[in-house]
């Protein structure tokens, strides 16, 4: 079968489709079909030698991924032949906190990830997917909207009716906003164009920032929540952006710190956090309990995950390019098996 | 000005309308020109004497009421004159869990209550109401809506995607109906009216069972729920429920208690709640803090709640009698200054 | 191997001692050489026929053991020969919420339990014992130590400094003691006997009530806190205590309910849940992570379980009998391969 | 009455003792006759001008302080003559969240603090002491005390048997490792001083660090809890502490942060918190309800805090130059009317 390959490292040039062989699944394990990728800029920061626990052997990259069950173990009891599935980012976290444990082994990363014409895992790593979405649209799920998710519901614990600020429209922010409007919360997202803040508002955004034209844009969170803050930040990094999140916090509030392109940027200022009570917490994806739970969120809110633009197979370069440029909206997949 | 007074257990031909003088406000203080009342069932049993902390004077009646400000006290910081207000059931409790202390004086019961033309209350028992609800909407807050609130979001702890089951279309399955949907919540609820199944799920029920064609209901929520059973239960109380809404629930699952009518009847058999690891949850209203919460989301999801009927003020015998009768679906509500 | 065996309603008279042949351990599995067993109120429900999901043939009994692995499947990654381990009540039941599927498998009920000189079980049911207890010591974890743990720390959310009732000096009661005094909570138990009483107050109990010379006890619970009544109230079941213990907890506080000897008599009534917004939480023992949990505090604080009596193997209908006289304090074990 | 005051800035010799007028209490206020005042970090970097929120006027010195009820307004009802009180660090943070409207005013800082014969507050600035603490210790309680407990049991939410790291043994962390102790968790922690080490092993202390002979501590931390790393670390600030801090917490862990003397120092790096799925918690003391929970714990352990020297009301400069010194073990504590 047909997979790509990547050391990190070698930038988007140095991903290359390779003709792999498939072992039969053991006792517990499954062959999956895979019919849709994701990616995600983990997937860029491997391709850049960014990412710090990629190994040195080239991997098949990408962690996200969608499709059916071909073949199973004979001691397989969570699927049959036929099943709609996706795999869990950390194979091996399956419920509670992670651990030095349960967190290695993450697809695309330290081990072989999803961008082949078939993959085998063991049954424990895969959940099944929602009924209402396509395989294009369910491979948004396990990395994007479980960071969301785990993000607003799990380390943030919001409510019905709190408030969350969304930096960008990248694929984390656009599946937060979709899933902050069906549970009932108050969505603020920012983006340097009025046409992607205009797209935002038709999903749900209860109010947009354009970050080009309010560069002191914590100062219009805090008008926009009658001077108190939201009650989380999601931020997906970026330069300088770190100390305007904090200031668009409310007290006692939560700044989830999704992803950093190259750092923040300047020294955390400790009186920042302490004189408003802030946390700041690391999100790294979830567990496969938090997938479970995102879908059935997912099937009951009937959400259809915005995908930007799909790509055929042959042209997982240009995909990898199109996330590079940053002009997406949503998430960009590539079909492996339409 | 005038005002509604009764006696516990005088039923409702003991509500006689009265005229009632109205001190001027003292320091912390807040007049209120009453625009709506709505009843609850507790309305009902203080008339017929089965309210356990009623008093022996007669009070003004109803705790639930909405209005506008006209008057302040020296002090008063927290409104000003037009500020539009509605009273909290508790007006002691503010916030963090109730106690002795803090939950007596509950307003028509222990306290004169809201069916009047005007009332004077400590500036600490208001809540300022969502924009966007007119008086007559906003009068169903205070205890039906706090409730379904408390507990869906607070005892419950329900998360984006968990199910409740929810039985009848009283005021407060309604309300908990309308905030479940705009949560994301998979919803069940339960009539002996076909009629009011579909209105129920025009109002965004997920599922709906008539309990009379399908008197072992508790089944039809486990097959529903792939033979899980739901997160929570709102059991408002009737005979020969209560060991169904056990059987619905999952395995630790809530069983939310908002009420009985005249008791649920039959022993409790505590292996029904050790075998399942299941709580029983009693839900006396809420705090102000969670009205205030309410209020945020009401606001958020632009949730109008469901009034089944508006009443003049000199009709207030009749609303006592139309809750009665029992056949309202939502709120029912009195106009008292229009 | 010699293991005891018993079918469901035998009584303890048919309890009988057999030889049984031992399974080689597969891929994942464990052999452990049983050094000690401890009693349970369930073992005597079981024999009396009155343990709902016992099944029909005759079955090794009792959950709790602690012993030695002597042997190894080829798979086993967690545990190494001469480890000492314990079995987990749900050997299946890892962690998160109770299911219907992860709940079945009781030891000793639904399948073989510990009365043996050997049993092989799957890698995922063990856990590591705490090193400063003996293997007797051990064996009373399990069960009792883990319900305890759950009620008071996972159901019952106890923070250092909240009070807890006791009922009784049983397994679970005296090792909520030893737990609730080592967390720094503030302790009330009852007994009718005034020396069991002095027992517990040397063991840190901060308040004693002898129930028998004070039958109003609940008012007595109320005089020690002031009025507030207690956070959580750990009811092991006995005819008339459901409503004191109801009455015993503070507003908003919950009666964990750990068992039920017969039932508790009488109907239930709601308004004193709801009034009280208490809750009635059912205890089913719980997860393997409580009981590392457990493990863990147990380790730190240096606890050694209160151990009643000690019986030899031979012995087990005695052990049987003495637990059924309901004069012991503390657990009572016997010692399998001494 | 005689009482010290200070202007932001002027260092430890503008700290000067006047006569001070003081007006009686209004109708909901309470005269205290101070008895005792514990120094804290922040009273240090007010005399320094490094404290942000202090004002241009000189105020009164010092949040910590416990004395007797003299006197009350016309309507207070929470306190008596005769009682023994201490005020809480924001006056008007009761319970719940923290919000910009309730933490101004801390007194000490923006408002008049304790260091004088005699304050009057506003009778819901007060809590009882516990009845086994003399003034002198009582005075320790108010911001170190409940630093640690909103540390260790709110914001930390850490169970017994938890793991926490101390940093230095000043107030906060002796306080928190008395606390500690008594909740049945796994201490560890640091000095430069074996002596002091070794007085925190007699407090209780798990395990110790000397950071001068051992400067990569955070390897021995991750040494003595086999290589997990603790559930909390109460970062009390440094250069360079910052990143050894994150990398002694658990995966899923907590960073405290309860100080910065002058800032961390370095660049936050995202990438700690987001592998690690770690958080940076900023702890502003807490409410006047973790006050009140921490009194009851203090009460039901007996814990008697450790105060390290005590200071006649004329030596108030010597009390802040043994502060800066930071020599102590412990809270200073300067007494007012022995």
């Amino acid at each position: 079968m047909q997979a790509y390959q990547i050391k990190s490292g070698q930038q988007i040039a140095g991903l290359e489709q390779v003709e792999r062989s498939l072992a039969a699944p053991a006792d517990h394990e499954v062959q999956v079909r895979v019919h849709a990728v994701s990616l995600n800029f983990r997937d860029l920061m491997i391709a850049d030698g960014k990412y710090l626990s990629a190994g040195e052997a080239p991997v098949v990259p990408c962690s996200d991924g969608a499709g059916e069950v071909v073949a199973v173990g004979a001691r397989v009891s969570r699927f049959r032949v036929g099943d709609r599935v996706a795999a869990s980012f950390f194979p091996e976290w399956i419920q509670g906190a992670p651990t030095v444990q349960n967190s290695v082994g993450a697809l695309g990363g330290a081990r072989d990830g999803m961008l082949a014409e078939a993959v085998v895992l063991h049954e424990d790593a895969l959940v099944s997917i929602p009924a209402h979405l396509s395989y294009t649209e369910a491979a948004t799920l396990p990395c994007a909207g479980v960071t969301a998710w785990n993000a607003l519901f799990v380390e943030g614990g919001l409510r019905p009716g709190d408030s969350v600020l969304l930096l960008g429209t990248g694929g984390v922010s656009v599946w937060a906003l979709q899933l902050a409007k069906a549970a009932g919360l108050y969505t603020i997202i920012t983006s340097s164009s009025d046409e992607k803040l205009e797209r935002a508002r038709r999903l749900g955004a209860s109010a947009t920032i354009n970050y080009r034209t309010t560069p002191e844009w914590q100062e219009e969170v805090l008008r926009l929540t009658e001077g108190r803050g939201v009650d989380l930040v999601l931020e997906v990094g970026g330069k300088g952006t770190l100390a305007r999140s904090i200031a668009s916090a409310r007290m006692g509030g939560t700044i989830a710190i999704i992803g950093g392109l190259s750092g923040f940027g300047g020294e955390l200022n400790p009186f920042a956090l302490i004189g408003g009570a802030k946390r700041l917490s690391g999100i790294f994806v979830g567990s496969r309990s938090m997938f479970e739970d995102l879908n059935r969120f997912v099937s009951v809110a009937e959400i259809h995950p915005v995908v930007d633009r799909v790509f055929p197979f042959r042209q997982a370069r240009e995909a990898y390019t199109h996330l590079k440029n940053a002009g997406h909206f949503g998430k960009i997949v590539i079909e492996v098996n339409p």
